[in-house]
């Protein structure tokens, strides 16, 4: 059965759920309340329980949700009871950064190739891997049964980068080149604006001041 | 005059107005209306027309906006109409890929030094920079002037790095490593967690397929 749609910022709350319940797995806890969840992330309970809600009834009224069925549950809503093969367009430094970001491997995202157009890097040693001419994308994105790419290259390229992996049978594209990217058709696009996050911080302080 | 109070995901439009002001400046346009940075952004005109009301009017009706006027008055908002002095926290990859980020200074966000607590790390020439012990950053942050950190250490060295970067006096911070981080008092957080981005790809994909 397909989960039922929800917005965008509700499956990122769902995100941050789970990161609360490893948190309190780790704690040993076995259940959790609709209120500790809500402390940990700075939101409201009710808020909480109307997310949860959606994904049917979890634990009983008063005794809380219990912490191992509730992150099993949320780990595949959001896909994760599976491993994803992802492959990076851009071998830089963003690139290497990301390559080697544990968080992704502990959530089952596998960085398994590395494309870029630049012929000096390509054929060089990058961690586990070796760095590929974007030429080879196609056939290397169907053999490793590649689905989720990741964008690194510069603004100019990002485009370009982006219709190439939906080419190759990409479906998911996380893009960080500075630069808004238009999703090819079938293809589910997020930008990832890190002066963005900069800029909410400079408003902040503008305000504080002002 | 202080500009009124918005929230979080408003301010996160704005920044996207911005840059796409930045775009139809390039382009040599002179007006836009508020279909046009509707169909570059993906939202409505409504609520484009909406976000700007709260700062002003600009324009008059059937003419559009003025492009660099309207671009001039939403960096100041955002307090773009100066430079902000940045420091890195975690001298790694992830730090050096932001380090060489255009991004960043092209918005004015100079990021003056990087602080490390490894003494192998300490001292060594990073770009146009030298790694710095953390025991220098008091020092740092007052004489350089430095008012937003960025932390890009692993997980369990991210509380203590905000707590530090608070008692140097720093008011705002970015934080990537991959675990939510209480701000000190006074000083506004905003917690980059690039797995979320990737989760909420894998819904995506697993809702298609479900």
């Amino acid at each position: 059965m397909s989960p039922p749609k929800i917005s965008d910022s509700a499956v990122r709350r769902l995100s941050h759920y789970l990161r609360f319940l490893d948190q309190f797995e780790m704690e040993g806890r076995f259940t959790v309340s609709s209120e500790d969840l809500a402390a940990a992330g700075g939101m409201t309970p009710a808020q909480i329980r109307k997310d949860l809600s959606h994904f049917g009834s979890f634990g009983k009224r008063g005794l809380g949700y219990p912490v191992a069925e509730l992150r099993a549950r949320l780990s595949a809503i959001l896909g994760l009871d599976r491993s994803w093969r992802v492959c990076l367009v851009g071998a830089g430094r963003l690139g290497a950064a990301l390559q080697q970001y544990d968080g992704f491997r502990r959530r089952g995202f596998e960085i398994v190739a590395v494309f870029d157009t630049d012929p000096k890097k390509v054929g060089r040693r990058w961690g586990p891997l070796t760095v590929e001419d974007v030429a080879a994308m196609d056939r290397a994105v169907a053999s490793r049964a590649i689905e989720i790419g990741i964008v690194t290259t510069p603004a100019g390229g990002a485009q370009e980068s982006a219709d190439r992996l939906a080419r190759a049978g990409v479906r998911a594209i996380l893009n960080f080149a500075p630069v808004a990217i238009e999703a090819p058709a079938g293809v589910t696009v997020r930008d990832v604006d890190l002066v963005v996050e900069l800029e909410s911080l400079s408003y902040a302080l503008t305000r504080d001041r002002g």
